[in-house]
């Protein structure tokens, strides 16, 4: 009982955000965690990064290096990143995680109202200050919580907002909307002051057998009013590197540049966007994206056997699970974390949902099964 | 010669700031770089920190799991510094080095004048907004570019100024003014709306043969006012990490993590953190402190013995050098770099310097000595 009356005074420390695996092991010893499914990350992907930086950095000795001497600054790194997506330096704005960027950008660029369709990440709305009013676009629970632009445009139309948010795949809920659905939103708002679309989980998306990579990034110079955020924290299951971006008109990135975010990233994290434009840890890479989508694809669709929970429509390496069995989405996640080990996303905090309900992270297949037994054991 | 261009060429896209030793080699690796003296650090803490990490992380194999996960939000590495300096939690503003939290605070608190004496560490001008005119109080040759408060006491009235930069000791000229001077300075000075002093070189300076450290960052709370900027890179040696923190009123730290900054540290830099509240690890870092102190000081004395330069009176870990052989900064820079592998910071950007300027750091025994015959070379 006390672990649990802990785990919640943690939980309310952290805000809007779950308390981070570091920071649980360390507040409370007691806790036995064995699968981490509230981060949101392929394992592969970390894993076949981490084999990378032990063979260049440990092995030989040169992450001495890299975490004695001051990193490449900001414009320098962009470059590294600007061949692998196919979109010019000047348009990249390189994070310390992609967070700090979505900070830089509604603290200093937007002003008047700012669409948000929730439930989401709370960040877009947390950080909004004085001169920028968040306006909920609420999705629906009767359809799935799916993102309709038609709607949307016309709710843009009718409040007057000058600035969107777009998550696609939406976090928390995964609901995919496809490419040209996306790009005819952005043909059609080209009037809009901003476009933020948060592409942080389109290495999990997928539009046909071959899973290509759906991103619009090579795009962002087509549209003035766009702003594309991208985590690395996700598909490469890194996020204690703090490594993002964002891509931006050319005017913007050269604005923060240079009055500030000049040393924002750490010497591991340069090191990643290195390997970043190396064609062979990219098709490495490729292999492990492709795997852990099939693997997630059967999981989410493993969960679907389970009785007294309704798995909700996602392509991303989540999925939004709402609880029918009476108990509430606290209870579950802490009967998950404290008797099975297994660490999942309690949404009571997150604002747009209606009813009890948890966020689950695909992790590998072994992990799957384990998430999997431990939720059928809760019943 | 095509070196010497490329060099210039990469000093002219890094702003007012030195390339770093990364993008150097990265660019140009015909150069031979065998000490890098433009790096204002402690090697042997480096050392004493790449030991604990390589011992803790490395053959743990715990660097997975730190780079894997997310780190813990910023209030919970503040706990980890908090007890080390002696200073409320709530007080500390965890940052993505140094440089992070002067932005934030520049970009975010101050309106009106700021007062910044010159030569400067040029991003406490470059980052002010329009709201924030930075007036520069020429420090004087004839004096050695020392700071002399009284003067700028008036300077601050006599100029209506409400915001005050004070870097002690001061970069580029290491000129150190004493707690006692700095303490009064702050007791006249209440009515201001800020006062920001650059603790970041406190760990190089020394007022007793003990050379005990010398920092007010326990009086934080005395000060509603005052803002303490404390960088990690230079004592520590590890600006790889991008570790830092500012002191200031609770209320600012508050405000900064109720909208933004939320997971600004990565996983490394949150190591480095919990070992500063290390006992043992402290202790350590306490004798590498003195002995570098001692190497530094004899080092700059030994520098006194070359002819055609003069040397500026200094209780940092560098020193800043006047050339009088009639050679630029740049072509002495240059020289040093390419013939013989010293890579020092040429100043001839720095403004508020009368004359021909290069700032070199202490660096190991071993590699004083390099620099000492490179400098002697050039003559």
């Amino acid at each position: 009982m006390d672990i649990r009356k802990k785990f919640i005074k943690l939980k309310e420390n952290s805000g809007s955000h779950s308390p981070s695996i570091n920071t649980i092991l360390k507040e409370i010893p007691e806790i036995k965690m064995k699968v981490d499914a509230c981060f949101l990350s392929n394992p592969y992907a970390t894993k076949l990064f981490l084999d990378y930086l032990h063979k260049d950095l440990i092995k030989t000795g040169e992450i001495n290096r890299v975490l004695e001497f001051y990193p490449s600054q900001n414009d320098v790194i962009a470059k590294s990143i600007s061949k692998s997506i196919n979109v010019d330096s000047k348009n990249i704005f390189v994070c310390n995680g992609a967070i700090e960027g979505i900070q830089a950008v509604l603290h200093n660029l937007l002003k008047g109202k700012i669409s948000i369709p929730i439930p989401t990440f709370s960040s877009y709305y947390e950080y909004c200050h004085k001169d920028l009013e968040a306006i909920f676009f609420n999705l629906k629970k009767d359809e799935d919580y799916i993102l309709n632009l038609n709607e949307y445009s016309k709710f843009i139309k009718d409040n007057s907002i000058n600035n969107v948010v777009i998550i696609n795949p939406n976090n928390p809920n995964g609901f995919y909307t496809n490419r040209t659905e996306i790009i005819r939103f952005l043909d059609q708002n080209k009037h809009l002051d901003s476009i933020i679309l948060d592409e942080s989980f389109i290495h999990f998306a997928y539009e046909n057998s071959s899973m290509d990579l759906e991103t619009i990034q090579s795009s962002i110079d087509k549209y003035e009013n766009l702003f594309i955020v991208k985590s690395m924290s996700k598909d490469f299951g890194v996020a204690g590197l703090r490594c993002g971006y964002m891509l931006m008109n050319h005017k913007h990135v050269s604005n923060f540049l240079s009055n500030g975010f000049l040393w924002n990233i750490n010497g591991i994290a340069e090191y990643f966007f290195n390997l970043y434009s190396n064609d062979k840890f990219l098709k490495e890479y490729e292999v492990c994206r492709k795997k852990y989508i099939t693997e997630t694809v059967f999981f989410l669709n493993q969960l679907k056997e389970l009785k007294n929970i309704n798995i909700l429509p996602s392509k991303a390496n989540f999925v939004l699970v709402e609880l029918l069995n009476g108990l509430t989405s606290e209870e579950v996640s802490l009967n998950l974390l404290i008797d099975h080990g297994v660490y999942v996303r309690n949404c009571s905090d997150k604002i747009g949902l209606d009813g009890e309900y948890i966020r689950i992270a695909a992790r590998s297949f072994d992990e799957n099964q384990q998430i999997f037994k431990a939720l059928k054991a809760i019943k």
